[in-house]
């Protein structure tokens, strides 16, 4: 059994669980991967994990791609509701609980509705809805998955270059975010991305980033003396790309300066503290702390660090997470500041706590040039 | 008062409610830009639609770009839970219905945990979710509407051109899916879209593109003999755009050949049935008929049209549904068939049905050659 499928069984004893059912597709991806060498598992609706039983409820239509793609894994049955290509998942997950015995269900999320319908339908079962239970379990990085997450960003650094590129040239009517997006978008996903989106904001629009991933007015040009706020988000293999950079275009002024300055040394100071054993509260404190003496905590509206694997992943630093940091974690840093009247600044690169320290993953130049 | 917000007092009147609580993107953007001359309305939690009244709650930090782009616009105070940009935008909805002295609320969707918090919070308030109210007010389409889905189509279009192209063009390590979205994606952000997401699927994933819009082994390089799917989505000015093709590299096996011509047939068939008044039972039956008479009925798993717009618009055309087509309706018609050791096949046109009939909206080529 792999070490994964090893620290579920554990994981399950832990809560005095008989069985484990993803439906979230990196909580599928990562035990299937476990048990099977593949990195393209078809869409499915439920993993059911009682290790050594691992059973996929592939929901119609990938019943037949599952059983050309995964020839040692056990499926269940898509004809519960009648013909094969129209048979309900839940009542399919539903028939493999019964058929299978299982008394005490860990399941990662569902809609309200379906789990309405779990619970009418398994009456004798107990169900807890757990959304933690697969990125606790996916946190340590193991060493193939952290090559991974260095290709995802190096391909992520490709993009950024590309995107100041096309910032940089000289274009008759002007570029705009989405010019930028464009480019930096087909230089990600001919590098190896299967995925690639950009957030690019222009002058005001950067004030409003501190929440979401939605780009506000992406067709304004870029003017000098306008910042520009890059952000991102790859797949490479099923891993996240991201990483953010801030610029002010040509020489900005002295107050658009400090903005981008204070951000930075906010993620200097918060990475020179990241250590095996340093909690979310103390690492937060050390941003929020450096942005107070300025008098901006108040523009400082997100967390600090998100784990970075195959979605959802820990530790997270932010106002209200207990997580503390581990060896073996991958992690953004990427405090920001977003000031109406002036402008957004975020800079995020990609971590890696290893053995002998905190790594920087995230190679690409810290201040790129626009109309300089 | 514009013929939206009329028809939005009416529709409220007619079940009875005070207000209508908007917390999708589609039903806020369709509201206030009947109100305001916005197309970039910032992310918003809630908009409370009463007509005349109609008031923003932002959400921390967007209160800012409400202000500044938004200057007729009421907007909450997001003061609620303290500091400005920490307070919870679900209380500030509660402050608001309460202060407004609301009793009777439709509300399009929100999470289980939000809805319970405001059930909580207003136990005296008859509080209804309806996920279709928003839709079928934003059905019939007004002409400024439909000159901006004739942009989305267009720009569809010449992405369609660039995905064939990128397809047809020599390459020394050979053309996957992933270069094939590289390039129409690049064109078609290039050519005005601000969102614009390609799914390719090359030969034996192409018969499990029934469901969902993810993409299986998108690495894998075109071969002669390859059947080649590009679906996609793009947003222009928040508007849909999207179109199907299927070909097969190089000529293609008889089944092939006869696998993409017939999910063209049934195209073809259910388009000329559309008219005002035609139901969405007879039309799918045109659709499943015709598949049925070739013995391929169950590998049509998925709806025949959706309708187009900012998003989640009506009507829709499958096995479910009861919609009835009418003038003004923007919808796709979209069959396909998805054989397991063959193949999948799939053609989507966007299609207006005005005054004097049917119109194809989508004018890139029906077959496009890749390797011929």
């Amino acid at each position: 059994m792999s070490a994964r499928l090893m620290r579920l069984t554990g994981a399950l004893q832990a809560v005095d669980a008989d069985v484990y059912v993803a439906s979230q597709r990196p909580n599928q991806l990562y035990f299937v991967a476990a048990a099977e060498p593949v990195s393209d598992l078809p869409p499915v609706a439920y993993v059911l994990l009682a290790p050594p039983d691992l059973v996929i409820v592939p929901g119609a239509p990938f019943f037949f791609a599952c059983r050309d793609h995964l020839p040692g894994v056990e499926l269940a049955s898509t004809e519960v509701g009648g013909s094969p290509l129209g048979a309900d998942a839940t009542d399919a997950l539903v028939a493999e609980i019964r058929r299978r015995g299982y008394r005490r269900v860990v399941l990662d999320a569902v809609s309200r509705e379906t789990e309405a319908a779990l619970r009418k339908s398994l009456p004798g079962v107990t169900l807890t809805l757990d959304p933690a239970f697969g990125p606790r379990l996916r946190r340590p990085k193991e060493p193939g998955e952290l090559e991974t997450i260095r290709a995802a960003a190096a391909i992520a650094d490709l993009g950024m270059v590309a995107a100041f590129r096309a910032a940089q040239e000289p274009r008759g009517r002007g570029v705009s975010g989405r010019d930028i997006a464009a480019e930096a978008t087909a230089t990600m996903l001919r590098a190896g991305a299967e995925e690639a989106s950009l957030q690019v904001a222009v002058g005001p629009a950067t004030a409003y980033m501190g929440t979401g991933d939605w780009v506000y007015a992406p067709r304004r040009l870029l003017q000098p003396g306008d910042m520009l706020l890059v952000d991102m988000a790859i797949k490479f293999h099923g891993y996240l790309g991201d990483q953010t950079r801030t610029v002010v275009v040509g020489d900005g002024t002295p107050e658009q300066i400090e903005l981008i300055r204070t951000v930075q040394a906010a993620y200097r100071a918060t990475v020179a503290a990241m250590r095996p054993g340093a909690t979310s509260a103390e690492l937060y404190a050390i941003t929020t702390d450096l942005l107070e003496q300025r008098g901006w905590r108040r523009y400082f509206p997100h967390h600090i660090s998100h784990g970075l694997g195959l979605g959802g992943d820990l530790p997270r630093v932010s106002a209200t997470s207990d997580d503390v940091l581990q060896v073996g974690d991958t992690l953004s840093c990427e405090p920001g500041v977003y000031i109406p009247g002036l402008g957004g600044a975020r800079f995020e690169n990609m971590l890696y706590l290893g053995p002998d320290g905190i790594e920087e993953l995230t190679q690409s130049p810290v201040d790129p040039v626009v109309g300089g």
